[in-house]
């Protein structure tokens, strides 16, 4: 589309009062080109069943559109009214907590008949009314959509079925999740017990992917209906969000974000990240090269993000520039805050937009209104930014439900995002940027390296491919559980790593805790805190494999922890516990990572080089400070598209400064 | 009354033995001149419905007024019978974690109409029975009532009906709770969603709001009963308590002192606080002061107070005398231990009375002794201490519900509580004494200077009044988030803080939290802790204010933090974070605290300071030694009533002492 | 029996595929001779109501049976089938978390009587088919029961029952728990309140014990079924496990061990332990001197431990030998693995058997193949080893209960086992080898040393036995809160510590927190850690007792801490805080430990040295190193029956070695 948006939500429904002539006339000062809006306003367009209000939409679309402000319309479906709550009580969600209280957002359950029927009528009420205005350019369907833990009847039901198609009887599943353990076994489906108390996590991560699945049909569903009535050039997206700390920090454990994108027309994703002296860029990258990932490389929409946000988020001066072009560096098209004003009452009242409650220009806002010309003036080189990478991470929600049911002692929380991250963002520090992938297949072969961390539930078919994968001449560096388990969560009976023995050239039987264990470096020299092994310690014995590192303990003394394996054209090194960020880095050094078209600049961080090529086929590199310190830049030449002026040699970038350098490929 | 109580909780029913002759006996060798009997003693009077035994109330009662020592009824509704919970199920409350099961006292539904009636009964029939007895001076009504969490269908129900004649229509009260957002929407009362686990925290603070509401009313029912019986130099009171963090800690929330109190003849408080080394009297001074306060400056009870307690609370020889005259300096005309004995089976046998479980005389009892012949002999210039401020402090259950319902990241339980005592705090280790206050009023020209606290929530004319009064002349220190919100917890949309910006003279419209951020002293030097900033950190801009000191860090340093106003006769310091107590003592100073008459003593903490007009007109100083080191004493000149001697000059306290110093005013 | 058993849990039931026939074979490679099978394998045998297969019963009884090893058949109760949860959903457990749902294990209601007619049928149709089989040795009733916190309907009406019963009417129960504090009296049974939410810790306890009743009787009507069909060469045993803190840690809170092991002819019990750096063998002696003192003496099976186990547990090189050797050194004549192999699926899919999951040897299989030999070569001088003591430490599960009803401030979880492990560990740690006993009588004038920590709840009569064993020549070391409470967990009116003031020449009145004081040497010189006091301090008054320490604190500093007094022919010493293990053993040598029999070494901890006789009347003692280091052992002389060597003067234990040094007594 050859465009950058930069966007806002807005809210003309929480108002305290009619502010839309100002706040569009403060929008276009700041070049604000797009609002969402609509989503979660269910309550305000059907206040009682059957009645429908469009006060707020009409007024809104035909203002933007006067203004040349362009529309997202979101489906209202992701906050319920009180009538419906009232209405029909199954509505409400019912998690392993019990059933939920009206109240909060996204406690529903989306399986639900009535609350689907009524989805329905409200989805299709709003559709055919705005369908027709020129200022909307897309739709959004429902809003950071979940299974939001449901187990209620419906989902129980409907999951049981699709056991029964799945393993015809129940022999054939007694034997893939091993229930004759402790009675567990189920000789009649009519005895399918809860799966929310399941102790059998084989029955508990079905059940987990089952419970995605449902997201992805109901997202399907939503889509569907918009395609109806959706034109050629407006798309249909979901706000997909990640696995939450305060922050959007790794893989959404409930939702299948590869399968859900399949129909979308684009990707968006909400993006909130620590900020102040905690801004690192990490979770934008992150959550822009999911993604890119989603939808198999293209171009993605940042549909939220934050403006000031929390108290602790409040941007240092020249902060949200760097964000927001750190957005388009991993291939965004859209910059939208989360939200245009803050708002004045109930649980998100801390959580403020670009504006304050004051309604008043303030730093953050101003500083806006720097991003908005810049992303006008310079659309025509930064938009529709192509990434390409020779490099991939591996991740899997199958393999993330079942590390997490059998987590190391010690561990807490999503461990498996640990991982990822642990292996995702020593390769961000290194300035290599990475495609992140579900599968590893034939397409593979475009990347020179891919990472495997924390496969630990996989189909046969996967692993194998993966062997083929390095067989063909790719490098891979595979982290500690890989292989263990089946895709039913069984363990395999065979030597570990199971079926990546064979491109590993290692085994092991026994595993145990570092407990003030560390790494001796073998074939690798090894120091500092690249000696340390951390969560989980594999015993390892290599079979082919040089030993680029043992274990540093009296009694393991003589396992491996660290090997390297060429098997056919390729490398695999396989690591038997977590790795410290600067062993990877050492390792994917190792693997060629000098060389790879991936890595971006020699340096690295707090100086972050990102960028791709354009669709005039120049080079666009953004140079972005992580640091409240100049930094110097060297090896980046060519053109400073915010300065117009040409760089190269050494040259400073200062405290969270930006540069977009563009320059011959 | 021109009296000192110095009295127990006797229970007669809870004796293993008859002990009434022989307990009699020692509370006399003590001085002991009143105990209250009869609260939570429901089962025995009537331990099947409709039975009623008064064995225990007759025998105390006559046994009592035979050796002088007078009685206080309570009505014995704040623990329930067991047949009363097997008959009426409905009367066990309903909390957010569901309905209470049988065990606990205080897990009633004090709104229920079964638990109404039943206790109606009771209380008639015990008043009834007792009320011409001349042992008894007053009554009790309930005990340390509150509401329980109570969320169950009747107070649910009643709660909507108060929203219905606050706000007439739904319409009005959308927009007043900005209930569109999440679609929370409520356009017919009956969609009323349950107020438990509503997210809109205008909703909550109202419901919070009420269930006080609730309290206010049952009290002042029971009251209305009592008054029925009480003869003109009778009493009825209520023994309200604090903020329990093991202890008595700060401002109740879920009940309205001030309210409450109305119905009461005097009011009464519980105050346990931390004894051995941890023992500062700063529980007991804030307790009193609270008294003092919700009956508009009166003198009052100590009901309850802790003779042995907890083992952590034994008092080292010396204390018990200590913590009873520090009541009396504060204005109590009680002191009254909970309890006489210790007793042997159940929750409490680990919070000791006066006498331990063999009930012999013990330490803490022969202490008690000595302080039972002082209050005898000293009533005349002890009872009845007029103690009169120039300083008060704000509280506000509003601004703590709203306050705490968005409390900064990274705090815990009652931060309002840490806030207002952070400021009393700082003022008691000065040795000013501070009035309690829940308005500023046109008979608040009588404070030179007023402390508001976190005031988060508070209705428009609240503001204006603070802003007259500084206008006139006042002076007030004003911390941070005062003004914020309004009454329903709308945060304000002009700019902040506020209303309070007039006076104060600064606006700001964006604030972070400190991490890693201190003070910087400008108009005022600052150094060591006072340099401090926690919990929260407005970038403030003053607009006519002197900026006192600016926030010391690398981004923020241009803000203000601490600015002092001119506005009309008076002045305003405003804070914009949590200060170190030795920041507000600085700010106190400056404005005028060595000059106020609050200010009792020159010197500080350990050595305290207190006291009043005693009804001859003299000067009744308590000098108060809460170290174990002795403490030098100056500027306290007179005759100390405990000793006999005249003092003055530089005159030693001993290690927890106390010297009671009249003196001409 | 003159024979060791070493054995493993066998499960064909959960094989991924049939490895019988390898399985044995490499059991017997391991002279493993005992397998135990059938337990927790309810749905296998009776998929359907009424449905019985006995495949894998039948397969493993003949084939280990051809294989010459002997099979124990547990009965398979303590799990339940899918098909019985749903058809009698009153099954599952209620406890005061609400109703269980199906999953895991242990989770049912063991006096329903639905579930106890299903249970008899399964029994008596498995014992039927199983009989006559020349493979069985005995069995073993349900498994690590317990009663799961029931507090569902059933339990409460036996409750109920049981107290008319015991009370006769309702006063005496009122009377003996103090009910009417806080209005709990109960004046009809109907009013009885549900015992899960009181608040009165003698009617807690008292449905306490009566929950352990429940089990003892439980496991006893199962020990009747068995016994109608049991052969007298056989043996009827329970596998009973110890309070768990992710190891097996101290006495059990839901079983009466001492009681429910009457109905067996042999303890069995389950001894888990941390191990690697960590393993002291202080759980294996601790549940070994448990499983002999609850048969009064006997020999006991070690039913199951840790082979590889969790990560965390993966035995060193060498540990498992060690661990093995320590069981046969309390007195077991069997050490069962559980169990023999991995298992793939579900909860314990990291609690790792002998086996990997590979099912290939490994070096914990192949370390445990020179155990077995070493069994079947030793067992004539190994096996029926007899354990005489002359030191007891007393324990009460009756103690228990109301010590923790009534725990010090700052004290977490099971207190009572800190305290019986901090003195059973010392002595542990001097070699001092001890029975564990729950009562003293006229039997126990065979100790010259009797500990008896925290005996908080006792009647009478046990105090005053505990008295006359002091009188008649004992010697006593008392801990506190000893004698405080009567079994009715009513605190004793007179003077503590109560009955045993007596025999110990001490009173106390008041207790306090340490919070920062220790211990002053008097007659006792003290230094170190044996200054130390936690968790309640005693203010002690000696009366008649020598002071062997006083408390070193500025104002408790004039009472005792721990006293000494000559009653009778007797010594007693008692103390008044939670001493340090260093106390405790300097205490001990002042009683005379020194010259015990129980002493077995001067050496002490990580030498540990235990054993007894044989039957052929030779003492064997077991030379043990706890420890990464060598240790030198003195005066142990005798033959090293595993090398076959002479040791004598100053000799040898590599790291985590073990000897076993017979000589004549």
């Amino acid at each position: 589309m050859s465009k950058l948006y930069y966007g806002v939500a807005y809210y003309d429904e929480y108002m305290p009062a009619d502010r839309l002539a100002q706040d569009i006339a403060m929008m276009r000062e700041a070049n604000i080109n797009v609002v969402r809006i609509a989503e979660s306003t269910w309550s305000t367009l059907e206040p009682r069943e059957g009645e429908y209000h469009f006060f707020h939409i009409d007024r809104v679309l035909d203002a933007m559109h006067a203004a040349g402000i362009a529309v997202i319309i979101g489906t209202p479906t992701y906050a319920i009214p009180a009538w419906l709550a009232r209405k029909y009580p199954g509505i409400m969600v019912t998690t392993p907590e019990g059933q939920q209280k009206y109240g909060r957002r996204q406690i529903m359950d989306i399986v639900n008949p009535d609350f689907l029927r009524h989805a329905e009528i409200i989805i299709r009420t709003l559709l055919a009314h705005v369908k027709d205005h020129p200022a909307i350019i897309g739709y959004q369907v429902d809003n950071e959509t979940k299974h939001y833990d449901n187990c209620g009847p419906v989902m129980r039901e409907k999951f049981i079925r699709h056991m029964q198609e799945t393993f015809g009887d129940t022999d054939a599943m007694n034997r893939a999740w091993g229930l004759d353990y402790w009675s567990n076994r189920i000789d009649d489906w009519q005895d399918f017990p809860p799966p929310e108390s399941t102790i059998n996590a084989s029955l508990a991560c079905a059940f987990s992917r089952f419970q995605r699945r449902c997201v992805t049909e109901y997202l399907a569903w939503q889509a569907a209906l918009v395609n109806e009535v959706r034109r050629p050039d407006q798309f249909v997206t979901q706000n997909f969000d990640f696995e939450w700390r305060g922050y959007s920090y790794g893989v959404q454990p409930r939702v299948d974000h590869f399968a859900a994108a399949r129909a979308m027309t684009i990707a968006s994703v909400d993006i909130y990240h620590p900020s102040q002296r905690h801004l690192t860029g990490k979770e934008i990258a992150f959550g822009g090269d999911m993604a890119r990932g989603m939808k198999g490389g293209g171009n993605y929409f940042v549909m939220e993000t934050q403006a000031q946000g929390f108290a602790q988020w409040t941007p240092f001066p020249g902060q949200l520039r760097l964000q927001a072009f750190s957005h388009l560096a991993s291939g965004a098209v859209m910059v939208s805050y989360w939200h245009w004003h803050s708002i004045h009452n109930s649980f998100e009242t801390y959580w403020k937009g670009l504006l304050s409650h004051d309604f008043a220009a303030n730093p953050t806002y101003r500083e806006a209104a720097t991003i908005g010309a810049d992303f006008r003036r310079l659309a025509p080189h930064l938009a529709d930014l192509r990434v390409t990478n020779d490099v991939a991470i591996l991740v899997s929600n199958e393999a993330m439900d079942a590390f997490n049911a059998f987590k190391p002692q010690g561990t807490e929380g999503n461990a498996y995002n640990d991982v990822v991250r642990r292996f995702y963002d020593a390769l961000y520090e290194e300035n290599i940027s990475v495609d992140i992938i579900n599968d590893v297949n034939d397409s593979s072969a475009r990347y020179k390296l891919i990472l495997i961390p924390a496969l630990y539930a996989a189909e046969d078919a996967l692993l194998h491919r993966i062997n083929a994968y390095v067989e063909a001449g790719g490098k891979a560096l595979i982290g500690f559980r890989s292989g263990f388990s089946d895709e039913h969560v069984k363990v395999r009976t065979c030597v570990q790593p199971g079926i990546l023995s064979r491109c590993c050239g290692v085994r092991y039987s026994q595993f145990v805790l570092p407990d003030g264990a560390a790494l001796r470096g073998a074939a690798l020299p090894l120091a500092g805190s690249a000696t340390q092994a951390e969560m989980w310690m594999e015993l390892l014995t290599p079979e082919g494999a040089d030993v680029l590192a043992y274990y540093d303990h009296p009694e393991w003394g003589s396992y491996a922890a660290v090997t390297e394996n060429r098997y056919g054209r390729g490398t695999a090194i396989y690591v038997g516990c977590l790795p410290h960020g600067d062993l990877i880095k050492t390792l994917v050094r190792r693997l060629g990572g000098e060389a790879l078209c991936s890595r971006q600049s020699a340096q690295g961080f707090p100086l972050v080089v990102r960028g791709g090529l354009n669709p005039a086929g120049e080079r666009v590199r953004y140079c972005l400070n992580f640091s409240g310190e100049p930094q110097a830049v060297t090896g980046v030449t060519g053109r400073d598209l915010l300065t117009g002026h040409d760089v190269g040699g050494n040259w400073d970038l200062p405290p969270w400064g930006v540069a977009i350098v563009v320059s011959q490929p």
